[in-house]
């Protein structure tokens, strides 16, 4: 059990280490579209939001899809903002999970080169055999 | 490293392909949520919904589970145009998984048949074996 | 391509029958979840929950993490059932994915047994060989 | 088909046993996180977060990316928490799924393993072959 335990995690690990160059390359996007948005609606609505600090607070309570209502956008140009934001962090969880699941996955096409391999070599020893009864046949 | 890291990247670009159409469907499918739910709202319930701009608003706040909760429905028909919206914002990451992972493993149909065309190779050499044999015992 | 699309629907369509069952269980849990929350919320805070309308509505809206904030429980008891329900929410995705992944996957218990009954009968391809050496030696 | 359904449960169970101790980790590491958050909010911002309970409160709404906007951190310090305690939200599911995953699926190096095996089983028996063919041959 114990050992079994110590095999799962090290899968993990792995796993995670294949995936890590490929989550930088999300956690980085999400992070540049957080800090692009914020400044963005802090350019485009100063009287809502009245620092870029407050701009960044409301651009993660977004993106996390957590949405307190504090700080929201009014002009149409900041909603449509807000609507990119939006869905970018509708898209992080089945991004990732897709992104997890290709890593733990061997490819069908492995498999099927895989496969043909093992079947190839099947018929050659058929085929070997045939020689064999043949030439006995042959006697 | 890096040629395993281009593999892994082929991978994902393949899948995403194979997944395109019924993604496509189902963003479509949102879409088209979004306008109907947003044209509802602004039908049913004017005063709250004071312009086709703001029910867009709302619909995307509401489908990504945002939900600042600056404009929200009152009605009991608003209210329940708003939970089938909520119910769609719900199930879009198991759905958008669900075909992912399906274009990503192969089927359990296609392992039995490959299982089987193995097993039945690997008989047919067992039996030319056995008549080998024989055919040595009648010597 | 317009096959392989057509398997891979056929894949989807199965795989979602399969689950049905236990998605049918965990969609039934839910609404009897909201159900009872709704009613316990509407009797723990009537000053808050001013109808049952009101405490489903906000039931929803707390089950599918949208979270508007117009009705919020504000007394201890009233609190607890909503960290229930919110738990719920949580849950509702990765338990939605797992069960697919089950359904989609050939298990690793089944892959062994697999494994094993073509080792075992190229073991006795092996075995037969090795007799007829020994017979040809014996000549 | 009742009897597939056992069998899909009984996965199911095995699964969710194999997954125990890390989903344990993982629960037990969101409830360590919402106790400290609940704590800290209380210390930096007792105006907003008048009592531990409402801390508590805030900080189960907010790690379920509900967010209703009831009670909202306003100081630079207390947003910072927040921040905190939402990305530990987003990570969740993934993170879940991950593991999930990665219990459910035998892994690409046992597969190697296993294909290897086969293929120097079959090797050997085309070995065999050419020996028994090449001493005919030698009659």
């Amino acid at each position: 059990m114990a050992r079994e335990r110590r095999v799962f995690t090290g899968r993990l690990i792995r796993t995670f280490r294949q995936v890590r160059p490929a989550l930088q390359l999300i956690i980085g996007g999400i992070s540049v579209l957080i800090l692009l948005a914020a400044l963005l609606e802090r350019l485009v609505e100063p009287a809502v939001f009245t620092s870029f600090g407050l701009s960044l607070w409301w651009a993660v309570v977004t993106v996390a899809t957590v949405g307190y209502g504090d700080v929201v956008p009014v002009s149409p140009v900041g909603r449509s903002v807000a609507i990119v934001v939006m869905l970018f962090g509708m898209a992080w969880v089945p991004t990732v999970t897709t992104l997890v699941v290709t890593a733990l996955t061997r490819s069908p096409e492995e498999d099927d080169v895989r496969h043909a391999a093992l079947t190839q070599k099947l018929d050659e020893v058929s085929a070997r055999l045939e020689r064999l009864e043949q030439s006995r046949g042959g006697d």
